[in-house]
């Protein structure tokens, strides 16, 4: 009863599904079930128990069957939860879910009618985990995912993998730009404050790309999840107090013994606080959101945030300088 | 035979390691193995074949047990290539390795007289590989690697995961800023300039952090070795001739329609492109030059490609400014 593969082809299943060599009833007992393995010349994790009509209606574990007294039937040794079967109709991503969700060895695919029609076996499966995560790489640093190996894709495919999410990025970053013109009046009064852009824009992105990494890799595995937003959001605040902190008085000193001058080491220090615990509610609370709406929350990565927070930190740093030196 | 675990404790495979609940000589039957599984109640992918002084001399896969004849001996039966075994020096990145490596179902942990002393499940190591892709995405995102769970790990231990980093790209990015102030005069002139600043950054810092984490993620994988690090540094210029063509035409066009100045057009187009092939050959070999002298590639990602290429691009934009508007 081996199924034929080609209803497979131009699924999102092709490639990925095993045919079913064998099934068995539920009557059967234990040692038939080892004869007909030997016989058979497959050994699968999980056995499919079907009913006359070839419907699915059970599963068998290896090991459950290993340890069983010889003469019980599968009706007696199934695994008692529900059944997790896949479709025709589902995609390579909803397959690696079920994988991940539900710790499957297998999954069997059915039909319309419930009768088994293939099996996905962990070991397909787990190139279809591998290559998520090598998604998720990507898109954090802001590349459509590749679906063949680096070194034989073309350059121009790469190119194009790459053009897009840089020139949004660059557009938003001309907009930074412009901003800073808007303050012509005041760098061009005190050129000083310029020379502390880069470092508030650097410091700003690199810490909101430590939140939204932490943050993305959690809901990824599963160990983060939305109702857990305001818990997350509150300890990023926290620890954004004390990392800024830091940061601030490590500046607030040098600029102190540099320059001596108290107002200038102020401006910075209040900006860089701001900066800084703005960057990671925003790393914290976008790929959340994100994963929320139905959105991957690992295009919500670094290159997005530190765009974003490049453009309000130059808007919080030349706002504060303007109060505090009066331009 | 239960092996005490309490051997590992303080090794690198502390919890780990599962007894070894019974192991078989080489002229046990088939159906004698299969006997003994059952009557132990436990199951493995691997069974183990043990000399009289218990010393490991070779492996049985239990698919293969299960298609042989009730008869056969284990002897017959079992792999032919080399043992892959663990001692008890071993840490976990190199048993990590090893599952990879071997594409293993279980490891067998020896003493030093080749003795067994306790199993290894695939289970159990595929919590160590999953941890090891976590530490490299917060590696990637300049965080220390944490080793308890997000929510219940304490502010102060994240913030201080965190912060060392921080301070050194601080300290860099405010290397950025004392170049610009060396071109004070430039900007003063001529402060148009400074609003190409934050546009020249971003955009170098994404192009050199798309290349490394592909890069990265090739080396993880082991899709990517040293010896291709010609081809890959070759590959990435080619890439960011193109993607430096596309963004610096766009750019050069806006400042064309904006500012009517094919000199200011010139010196932005130049050092975009300069920017661009720069931050992709330094994303693409800083990662392979780290792995080769055994650093972890995942610590040159993002934020250190950046904040280095945030200084030489505005080195490199005020250099052609000053050269081009002869300031």
């Amino acid at each position: 009863m081996t199924t034929d593969l080609s209803i497979f082809n131009g699924t999102g299943l092709e490639g990925l599904v095993s045919p079913v060599t064998f099934s068995l009833s539920a009557d059967t007992t234990a040692q038939k079930a080892l004869d007909t393995i030997r016989s058979n010349h497959t050994v699968r994790y999980v056995l499919y128990i079907t009913d006359e009509n070839g419907r699915l209606t059970g599963t068998v574990k290896l090991s459950d069957l290993l340890i069983a007294e010889p003469e019980q039937t599968l009706g007696e040794i199934r695994e008692d939860h529900q059944l997790i079967t896949a479709n025709l109709n589902e995609d390579r991503e909803e397959i690696a879910e079920k994988f991940k969700d539900y710790d499957l060895l297998s999954l069997p695919v059915t039909d319309e009618n419930g009768v088994l029609i293939g099996v996905i076996e962990y070991d397909d499966a787990i190139d279809i985990l591998r290559e998520e995560t090598t998604e998720d790489f990507e898109k954090m640093a802001a590349i459509s995912a590749q679906d063949k190996p680096y070194l034989i894709t073309s350059d121009f495919k790469m190119a194009k993998s790459r053009i897009v999410w840089l020139l949004v990025l660059m557009l938003s970053s001309i907009l930074t730009g412009d901003i800073i013109t808007r303050y012509e009046n005041a760098f061009v009064t005190m050129p000083i404050l310029i020379s502390f852009i880069p470092m508030l824009m650097d410091t700003g992105g690199n810490c909101g790309s430590q939140s939204s990494t932490i943050v993305i890799r959690g809901i990824t595995t599963k160990e983060l999840r939305f109702r857990d937003f305001f818990a997350v959001v509150f300890k990023e605040f926290k620890i954004s107090i004390l990392v800024s902190a830091v940061l601030a008085v490590v500046n607030g000193i040098r600029i102190l013994i540099q320059y001596h001058d108290p107002l200038l080491a102020l401006t910075i220090v209040l900006s860089l606080v701001i900066t800084v615990v703005f960057a990671k509610l925003l790393g914290a609370a976008l790929p959340m959101l994100a994963d929320k709406i139905g959105i991957d929350p690992a295009t919500m990565a670094s290159p997005l945030i530190t765009t974003i927070v490049d453009t309000c930190s130059v808007l919080i740093y030349f706002r504060f300088a303007c109060i505090i030196f009066n331009l």
